[in-house]
């Protein structure tokens, strides 16, 4: 088929509206929502369905064009930019259907194009939660969250994106249509199919629908936030607010005192915590089903007990669903506060969380040692391991000037991650972003097995090339 | 390379001692425990290192020859028994080391036969909870666990072995050894190997090793029975009580009078739990980190409440570790139970939660058409969708005229199963009980999937042949 037939036959499944036409519009399907990856795109199609859905793989599997899904472009590691330019997007927004709600088996079906919270909203409808939380919620949809294996601030308790999932529906690279939208809390007949596809970031396949878990709402909050002198006292106070709150816990977020510092200065009418700098904060967060104010009294002793241990410099507890906003707004505030102080090299690793205290010591020297005055940026959910290690230029130096060393900063960090058994990608994907990272810090062995996998999905490397492996 | 080359070659890798020689200790591997599955084998080599087991199967891939990994050989679907008496049985039982045990991140890293009541013994010593729990806990290993996707009666709070996994090292089908063993909480790093090898039966390689997620051990458990009207009730009752313990609900395990009636006849020295029998009996646990006592209040709410609703027609609650093992034991002896009351057909299905009831309904009711007077023998973990139905004779049918039936009514129980979108193994895994039953009940896409998947990882079929796909 020639490509010029494509045109036709793409129109001819999904529509003249679902056909974007325009080149003005091109813009904000081929460039990422923060200008750092810019592809161009031969067509952008947008079925409405996954019976066009199909019909566009099959069409573009016939013609040998790459295709790039896509799904609220809010991606951090330019997953849904083109890398060549015949390729077709194919973008999920048209498909944002509730498909089904089963509050009694703690389930929804949703099509892979609903925000994610849109998700949270249908949930909390029911009376349920939805607990995957992140920054750009309002505008990432669920099979950007699937592909990507999303994490956020709700891991600790609730796991990570696969964790939340328990069926899904894909096209294959074969444009046969896989329905695997099963409810089921247990299932053993065979390969677990969505768990090639979750986190293969469109590789494999494109995910039209999933089945999703859904939990208790919880109904009582308790919310503090800790002055803490180094990274180890953080560790420490985890393990004593998890013997204490056990899993009610469900967030453990720690700042550095320089993410402080920017976030008071990027979030307009912020109020200081504290009086004083700590060197290190953590937002701590336990909630339950009992009635509100049940877990107060642990958190209290918990923290009571840090204190005494040397732990814990200071501390406040949320006294008020406002007072707890304005605490997570601290935390929630990172992005902008890293955009006021100035352009970080960013990485999103994780380690085994024993080590995050090492993890950052050691990352901390190596770095100082190459650039002197380097000003450190980090935070994260160290319930997780996963730490934004984000160090930002020295004052002297220029922007530009830093970001130009990106490659060896990654190159130092990275190394220390691989050492510490971590992570070079922990919750943002790979995407273009990682991918040469990716060749370099894994195994032969699984380098073997992942591209035999991509030969046994997608034979002629159609779906989203360029990405994950090189 | 000839057989006979391969018999002094496997000498050398694992020496005589890891060399089964005396035909008369084959049975034990060649048969299941419960004698249902018999195989024969070539060899049976138990290698005592990863080394030793690259070395074994790299020499069978090159002699062609069938490789059967085994674990404790406690399967109830023949996973473990050769189908091809030219295979080679490959024992974990010597690779049982702890390698590795990490409190403060909530790891351990162990070899895949060490059996699963080791595991949650070294956590313990440590302070932690390895929540698996099943009945062979004492001499399944961890690499069947693992390979069978297992649950267990715990599943409702902390997943299956899926879920309870954070890493793994295996021997694939080439000989090369994947170093997967990551004791990370996120890792977004390309395609996710484990959950292909979890739940795979040794179709797609070996597992060697495990870094497993630990948990924070309870010290406060509300553990009760009640005497329930329908499984109606007993999923409105699951809802109340989720409502008011929310995630520390451990247990909600679902017997009907006929388990209960025969549990007693089996357990020397049980006593019954009520003055009256009911149609169907709970066992509710919730556990939780706070002082002793804690919980008892909540799960008092919750079963006040549901008996006011009618949902509970009696119950109580243990007042002591005793108590609580007593009730227990009448949850654990199901399978002493069955067996006291006759050879059942059994079924190991999972629907989704809310149709628990609808499946036990429709399945009564079909197979009391076809056979008046069968007896219902139904028991399982509610919370999970997953019920273990295993109807018994009529007390006036020979038990072997009953079990030639089995085909007919595993069809009637599947297809039910089928239509309310259920699995028809839930967790014992397929095996070679199931694959005949897999081939019939999955999708073309999915079995496509499957084959593509196998031929990516073993080429030349070599790995347990004959269970999973036929």
């Amino acid at each position: 088929m020639l490509t010029d037939d494509l045109d036709e036959r793409l129109r001819g499944i999904v529509g003249s509206q679902g056909l974007i036409e325009q080149r003005a519009e091109f813009e904000r399907y081929c460039v990422s929502f923060d200008g750092v990856f810019r592809g161009s795109a031969r067509y952008i199609v947008r079925p409405s369905s996954t019976a066009q859905m199909a019909a566009v793989v099959t069409a573009c599997r016939r013609a040998g064009i790459p295709m790039v899904p896509q799904g609220g472009n809010t991606g951090l590691a330019g997953g849904a930019q083109p890398t060549d330019a015949r390729s077709v997007i194919i973008s999920l927004e048209r498909m944002r259907a509730l498909r089904a709600i089963d509050p009694s088996n703690d389930t929804m079906t949703v099509e892979a194009g609903m925000t994610l919270a849109d998700v949270q909203m249908h949930a909390a409808r029911v009376d349920r939660l939805f607990p995957l939380s992140l920054a750009s919620e309002g505008s990432c949809q669920i099979g950007g969250n699937l592909s990507t294996n999303a994490g956020g601030t709700q891991v600790l308790r609730y796991g990570n994106m696969r964790s939340l999932t328990l069926g899904l529906e894909a096209v294959l690279p074969d444009g046969g249509v896989w329905n695997g939208l099963r409810g089921l809390r247990k299932d053993s007949t065979g390969y677990d199919l969505k768990q090639l596809l979750i986190g293969a970031e469109g590789t494999l396949g494109i995910i039209t629908a999933a089945t999703l878990r859904l939990f208790p709402r919880p109904r009582d909050f308790a919310t503090a936030l800790v002055g803490l002198p180094t990274p180890a006292a953080a560790l420490d106070l985890l393990h004593l607010a998890r013997a204490h709150l056990g899993e009610s816990l469900n967030a453990f977020e720690l700042m550095r005192q320089e993410c402080m510092k920017w976030v008071l200065v990027a979030l307009p009418g912020a109020i200081p915590p504290f009086a004083e700098e700590y060197p290190w904060y953590a937002l701590i967060e336990a909630a339950g089903q009992g009635e509100p104010g049940t877990l107060r009294s642990p958190m209290e002793e918990a923290l009571s007990k840090a204190m005494e241990e040397g732990l814990v410099i200071d501390g406040v507890l949320a006294d008020s669903e406002a007072q707890r906003r304005r605490l997570w707004a601290l935390r929630e505030g990172q992005a902008e506060a890293q955009k006021a102080g100035g352009a970080g090299i960013k990485h999103d690793v994780s380690v085994p969380v024993s080590q995050v205290p090492e993890f950052i010591a050691r990352a901390d020297a190596a770095l100082a040692k190459v650039v002197p005055g380097i000003r450190p940026f980090a935070f994260g959910h160290v319930g997780d391991g996963n730490i934004h290690y984000n160090p930002m230029p020295p004052l002297d130096v220029e922007p530009q000037a830093f970001t130009q060393r990106r490659e060896e900063i990654n190159r130092i960090v990275h190394d220390i991650v691989a050492d510490l058994g971590g992570s070079i990608s922990a919750e943002h994907g790979v995407g273009q972003l990682r991918a040469s990272e990716l060749a370099h810090y894994k195994s032969g062995v699984e380098l073997r097995a992942f591209r035999a996998l991509k030969r046994a999905f997608d034979p002629h490397g159609l779906m989203n090339p360029g990405k994950v492996l090189t």
